[in-house]
């Protein structure tokens, strides 16, 4: 199989999902293509934005994604294998907490922004302040193809054929199997993050532009229902040498459990490591993973928060 | 301060939690105390049980705990400090379906049990048939102490204060901190399990009697509202190495998510390597790994399961 190598530019995104979009490029499977995103404000906000910049935010214009991509013979039912090849950074991010958006968002209904500058090798951690150091591992929070159904979908909530998922281990390496609803499949990706915990709390990672390599593939007539991957190796052992802060939320509801475990977190680096509760919630955000401990022990489950050592030292 | 040292029989346990039952220990602060536990079947499973013993299974029995534990000076508002010390290992267990329990009750309406042989060092894995290898990592899997509220109460549910969590990384090492509500704490432990994924989704991990040490320290006066744990170390590198399988279900609510990922997993282990779906639903349970992705992207949420591929190597 020949196999041909593409670009596609920043400029070329959409906000939402539509399968009636043209497609941006028109690849085999086997293509590699090289793919410029933007940040998940839209380029709204800069390096050098503030609150105010925040406040004036148009969420009409959140979380553009670079495509659609048309891959040849893709049809419903298919599954798209998308080998996730490389990152390269811009160097600069933001964390933000943006007012009535987040898991505690009720206890946060404030702005709070930080702007990020990293190592464009990845190697060395970026500096949270002098309060945090935060290993970078960089993937796609938006990865996804067209949904079947007509007219304009929002951006926001993931769905079975992929977008918005967050999963912090998509990572270069990664192969990334999507159910294909449409034909052409309709590949977009953006919303790259450096770093992000599982949970994603607050509601942002890093936030920060990327230029994303990717390799499609089609695997013919799978009935794969959910997305699904496999991951080459170790996925925390960039931040795991020092071990976990752990903290728990339960009883009879995951979501609050994992609210009663972040608000545990919060508390701790409070208390112990001197953090403002809005720093502490970011933190959690970008480096604390939610893990579901049980929920087989009826009535109550137990949702966990497992912050790295690694990163307070 | 002075250590003292102490060992509580196996038949010193109770079933159920109640702050009235009689302490079989009483220690001080500082002190260490080796405890001996019953497997969760009571011993009603022996290492030649078949699928009749389970059906006939007197669920009054199940779960028994060691104890209660008195430890000086203890009061509401402290926190109980468990330092885990050691697992010793009776060498064999067993893992279930138990019908009407488990994440997955309704797809699996049958009994299904496994009998495991095991190194008593911890280092080699256990064999489940020919289909899988899985590395151990012994913990307790209900360790608290006796709730405020009078009268007896089900041991099945983990409450504030501790008890059947499941949380999986509670293994030798881990400094664990539990709200106390009644004078003396009343602590006692049991459930132990050679090894099991997070969520334990059918119900059972490779349940397991052991001898548990550990030493109880005081946190005088804190305001902890629910269990917390500090790790000392990586909890993965034992079974990360050769990476994952990931399967996710996505909507709008944890638990259907949760299941969702479970059946994705069940389907692949069907499909790939021959499993029958009972024994991937066994897989998952004492090896798969349940995650919160995201729970901010309004309104669907993604719940991931992680298998570790050294487990099929």
């Amino acid at each position: 199989m020949s196999q041909n190598t593409y670009t596609v530019h920043r400029n070329r995104h959409h906000h939402g999902w539509n399968n009636a979009f043209a497609p941006v490029l028109r690849v085999a499977p086997g293509d590699v293509v090289t793919i410029e995103t933007i940040d998940s404000s839209g380029g709204q906000l800069t390096k050098h934005a503030t609150l105010e910049d925040l406040k004036t935010l148009d969420f009409d214009k959140v979380n553009p994604v670079t495509g659609p991509i048309f891959i040849d013979d893709a049809r419903p039912g298919d599954a798209l294998k998308i080998t996730i090849e490389q990152f390269d950074p811009s160097g600069w991010g933001w964390t933000a907490n943006i007012p009535g958006f987040g898991l505690l968002a009720e206890d946060f209904p404030d702005p709070a922004l930080h702007i990020w500058h990293y190592d464009t090798s990845w190697r060395t951690p970026a500096a949270f302040g002098h309060m945090a150091k935060i290993p970078l591992k960089p993937f796609a929070g938006t990865i996804g193809v067209a949904p079947a159904a007509s007219g304009h979908h929002s951006v926001v909530p993931p769905r079975r054929c992929g977008g918005n998922m967050d999963i912090r281990d998509l990572s270069a390496g990664t192969e990334l199997y999507l159910p294909i609803e449409v034909y052409g499949a309709l590949f977009s990706v953006g919303d790259t993050h450096a770093a992000q915990g599982d949970g994603e709390v607050c509601g942002t990672a890093i936030e920060s532009a990327m230029t994303v390599t990717l390799r499609f593939d089609l695997i013919k007539g799978t009935d794969l229902k959910f997305p699904r991957a496999t991951l080459p190796g170790p996925i925390t052992r960039h931040n795991d040498s020092a071990g976990y802060e752990v903290t728990t939320g339960i009883g009879t509801d995951l979501m609050q459990g994992a609210r009663d475990a972040v608000r545990g977190m919060i508390d701790l680096l409070a208390m112990r490591y001197g953090f403002s509760p809005m720093d502490a919630y970011m933190l959690c955000s970008i480096a604390a993973d939610l893990k579901i401990s049980e929920l087989v022990d009826r009535p109550n489950w137990v949702v966990s928060l497992y912050l790295p050592r690694l990163v307070l030292e």
